[in-house]
């Protein structure tokens, strides 16, 4: 079970108050490489793991996200602590308070709707949705999920500390993008404690496409032209560059089919009776009257 | 820009026609971890990126994603050519059509609203957000969340196979999963082509929290103790478990506070006094007028 | 910031592994009224509180929440230990696993993409939104909505008890159910303790306008006919009955208006005379069109 | 304004309580072609208009269709009423009610969360979105819209119609899918009491684009192979077969350009360097690393 | 199956980089009525057609929006291709790059979410969703959503081209509304070359209900009076004014019924004593004790 | 049945166009607080309800409500009467129009996406969804829920007003809040004409855990100590601030378990041994690959 201490995990020093750029910090508060992001992606992969280490892990690292999560609300608390009595004191004129919503790009919304309070939203308002976290329950892509997850936190913390001017914000930001770096480092280290890790899961893949490369971009090689790397080149690679090599790998015919029985297949034709193109002549639509006079040529050429 | 060819990446034969297999396969159709995403994940990456390496294989990949949304869709078209028609034409008794509806997971839904058709939705009908997309323009970040991505559709591929007997869509599976793989491994290739690719970003970590493992999950040593693993433990690793430790890790108070101007301060104070709370006795509340006769006592006993 | 201590707030004692009604349950974990809604609906207004006390409240209730949600948790991951298990291992034959995925409600959803861990989704497969919690930062409603919220979970772990016969799981709800039911007690208490509370914030209601009850719903008295009651009869009430006096209550035209500058009624006037319908005579259409042979007649009586 | 009276528009007789096709019925209620969707289509819609034809035609539609998701909610409710009381009062054994709630496709949510009330869901438990309306403030474009809309939700009627034998549903079903019917002819007449209406706005389109016709997917013209029809045939039309005709039909060498000042020509010349792929050696990989001993041979053939 | 030539269908020459300008493009690129979308909806549809006519026209045209997806996204990345680079490489002084994100609507979340690269979002952020696609599988229907399609994002295009005098700009987003001009009319083609194509299905309508127009929105004449037209007067219609013919119109009772057995009937009566309301005497309520001292009073006239 | 009047139920009477401030009043529009979510709740709820009074109730509220969307809908639709003209005749240059469109918050999307109509959005143009809805089928819960939403929609008009000084706008606004008000005490009554109200439902709490109240945030008590209040303190709380007393309240070990038949346990082994973690050496990663050369002290130390 949880348990919390009223002091923070990292002290939260704000400058001065800025609607604007509370909003903007609501991107790691609510948004889709969040801390709630991180600290539900962990602690719904500890619940169904069994493996005690991996479980104990899981559990430390969410239980740090809820802390961080703590900190950059606290940040954005602080950051709209004067729009927030404004708002809910009506302390300006009308004119003055419409101005101050108006200044920074969905500050208004923040204000409006949530009085100031930290929402869980992304910097653009939008709720914060469990369709950001991709666990799957297997553990060596659950930990590659992490690893990238932690990877994206790092850099919009970088992001936004280059946003920031506020000594105290900056210090606060920097912590949390470095306990990012520090959790990939645990992630990577459980991942390649597995042994084998790749490919994940038990079913081998079929040898024949494993290690294929299809080359299915492909045009003027003066200016875009088809590149070389180790990901298409190299032992590890079949590079396909013929189109027709390209299609029905197979070797069959390249079509879907199904076998239908025999009442459905007298059903799929009075379907296709009912609902037949007539093909080979020409035909009056609704384009065609709505063209007005001249509507051919106005249909043809508008 | 695109161009079509008639025939499918693999050929598609499906044995008989299965609504509620048909439904689990949309998993992989409209489905987080499904071909839809995989296509629009490397799509949008290769729009923005410069390097003309990278550019060329995540338009190459995302093109095949494509004609994998296309080999999924005609499964899931061929298992619902049956009801697609029967739905279309009123062909069976009403009590037959409402069994069969009822007779697989949710593929009622994709019965009466999609009329059979292969909706973007995944097996529960939750409609395709892009919101499953986390791509965030850094390469070493995107290349990181592709190979997850990879492999949890390499994963959910493998699920769908181990629930299908039919031999076709088991073969056309086995292709699409071992794709998977062989893009997981030019992933990897693309992400260690890029040196130094760890930490992601510019900015470097704080070197006095980038080593720190914080315990923060403690307890009964003998049942569920903490672990020890290559995430906590070893040289790279500096553990905390002492929870005086844990707080306030700057060495600050642990609080958060921001500087307020004059105005902003008096505003704060009279909604202070508005909002105040008395806590010095007790008060009657609508439980308590709710619990009826007797009130105090059902109220605390209820 | 949190801690977590490694024991459960409430042992969880499954008598057997059941998928659907694992799936059930769901609907506390990450369903609108379950506990993840909770935990972030009192942890959010925490963070933006200033009352000492209520802020103290806000973050224990939050905390005890945050435990819940990982009790129901872990109820969910017991019911569905056995089919992650299996899944994982490709243990059944695929007819029987194609079977047992199909057996109840959505869980075929939760175990094809989630492989059977606790995904925060309510029990149709809907990921958790933000949009589920309603806090708007003034502390009355804030605790009006608190109330609520904590009297609707109440309800459905009544529900869910009342599907459920396995003595563990049914003594675990209990427990998460009494608990909401002392939570609502507290928020009641902290809502009182504000004086006045009614209504809410500062700006007065228009007096012309605050008793009035609309009777808007009219009709035959002896079937559905309009009801008396506390709400809308009795002292503090007006009950306006005549259609006549609902309309345009303020007296004015009940007309919509707005003073144009001259620029923008010259480009109304233009959009006007562009998208202007004819009136004075029938147009033939679409429609027409497509009813076929005998449209006037076909359209007018199909 | 709006005024309500307690007669439906369409009397509701339901022969017994049915769980599973209240379910169904949901469709029309909170799915994305049903009642709500329309009638908050066409308010909307009446809000912005100008036309006083259009303007009250929207409005007497909107009007109904409000009347209509009365009907198909009372539908709803009629067949949950059973479900409604069992849950409410905790009627049933544990185990019945278990089964109950299993019996029909997603009729668990609505018991569950709803308490058997008629939900703003699809059949399928997502709850209805504006993002299902998709008016854009365009006379024509909108009537357009709105034809398609009826035409849709005619079908989805037809479906429900052919799957319940009730005859008390069917007829209230049938009156609701003939006015659908209705709906559609008036929106086609609006429509075309516009002249011109095609194309669409103000602008017209570019000559030398608009009757073209890319056939852009071509392939194997014995099996699937290109078709003709009205829709690329004819007097209207020019067809470009050609693959090469087909690409930067511009005359342009089909690249994207942006002229950048001399500082971000800089600052993208560093970013390129830093992030610059190695493509001239292959490189190590996780993938490596995890696929175990004997790397090389397993990762290319994995 | 796809292929991609490395060419664009249109170049793409953009003047000068402009983030905000970029942020109102997305609005066709993840937007409701943008390319994906269009995409989508052609690309689902072609997948379940039998009718070898549609299913050509649908995947060709289908092609085509993909190409234009690629075209709108990198009209996007060049116009961001300045921010991103900036934000990447952190070569601004913060207050300058806090300023440069801060220009211009939404985006500041494009590029601090997304770091500059083309997201699927439209222009306010919110992530493109399948709800957006509203194809039920019946071919008539899914052709007039198609023309209604088609003619919204022509008029997008036309607003778009509208707030746009970059010259390069303006003219690729020309030739993508004139394709949507051309679409439209294949669309209309298709839908007339379906004989009958109205009323959509095949169960016709109730002929007592096809011709009623209820006008159902009355008022003032002299203001905002109803209105004469086609879609309401004319040989094709009966206009209903008078309300007591738009009640119950089948001629029933206008009540919502449902037989029940007796052991629902019990419980109902017994849900119906537990939560009976008491109408006969006023009650005290929380408003009246959160009102404070004089509380009938004030909860009267506040 | 729904009826309609051409005129408001309030006069609105706007003093200068303002898309800006137009976008603001989404908020009650089509935002989470707004009218048509206030609408649909009592709408929906009025379906299922059996009380007759409560049911007239809240249709009567319902009604009101749809009426007050038409008024707030009506205030945006003259706030963006000039921009809807402007957008589509076309009517400014376009570096005219695209300053237009660039002055407030999210105004662009409302212009550029609904052509200046009413959408059903909140400020920040997040689309309406029923998941505002938390209406579950209980009287006594959804009563309180209504209480709750009433508040909350009040302070939202009250931060409107506070935003505007256009006269028209302001009283109409306080119109809408004042019957806020009025419904709010119209819910009470309800809620306190059900005896006993509280706890909701039938089933009993259990009587040793709801009264106790977990003092489970702790700390420094001279900063942000504990607080105490009414809430969890007098005659009907029993406080537990020993923290071994809030672990494992039930006197258990704190675990979760379920028992399993043997297959099930022979699978989970087999799981457990194919997905163990290697804890007992440290092993190379993909960061330790990625740190670039002197690996070890760069990830340490980064």
């Amino acid at each position: 079970m949880f348990m919390h201490n009223k002091k923070l995990m990292y002290t939260v020093r704000v400058g001065e108050t800025n609607p604007a750029l509370a909003n903007l910090m609501l991107e790691q508060f609510g948004g889709p490489q969040g801390e709630l992001a991180a600290a539900m992606r962990y602690f719904t992969q500890h619940l169904a793991e069994d493996d005690p280490g991996r479980k104990d892990m899981l559990i430390d690292i969410a239980t740090e996200e809820l802390s961080h999560l703590e900190v950059i609300g606290s940040i954005v608390a602080m950051l709209n602590k004067g729009v927030k009595a404004e708002l809910s004191e009506g302390a300006l004129e009308e004119a003055e308070l419409y101005v101050a919503l108006g200044q920074g790009n969905d500050s208004h919304t923040t204000a409006l709707l949530y009085g100031g309070g930290p929402a869980l939203t992304h910097s653009g308002t939008v709720p914060w949705t469990a369709a950001y976290i991709d666990s799957i329950g297997d553990p060596t892509c659950d930990l590659r999920s992490n690893i990238a997850a932690e990877s994206r936190a790092k850099i919009i913390y970088e992001r936004l500390i280059n946003v920031t001017d506020d000594p105290g914000v900056k210090e606060a930001l920097t912590f949390l993008m470095t306990r990012e770096i520090a959790h990939q480092k645990s992630f990577e280290k459980a991942l390649y404690a597995i042994e084998p890790n790749f490919p994940p899961g038990k079913l081998p893949g079929d040898p024949r496409y494993a290690s294929k490369y299809y080359n299915l971009s492909q045009g003027d090689a003066r200016t875009n032209g088809d590149a070389e790397g180790p990901w298409n080149t190299g032992d590890q690679w079949e590079r396909v560059d013929d189109p027709q090599a390209q299609v029905a790998v197979d070797g069959g015919d390249g079509r879907a089919s199904v076998k239908l029985d025999a009442a459905d297949n007298k059903t799929l034709r009075a379907m296709a009776r009912r609902t037949k193109s007539m093909t080979d002549h020409d035909v009056v639509t609704g384009a065609d009257l709505g063209a007005g006079p001249g509507a051919g040529k106005t249909a043809k050429n508008s």
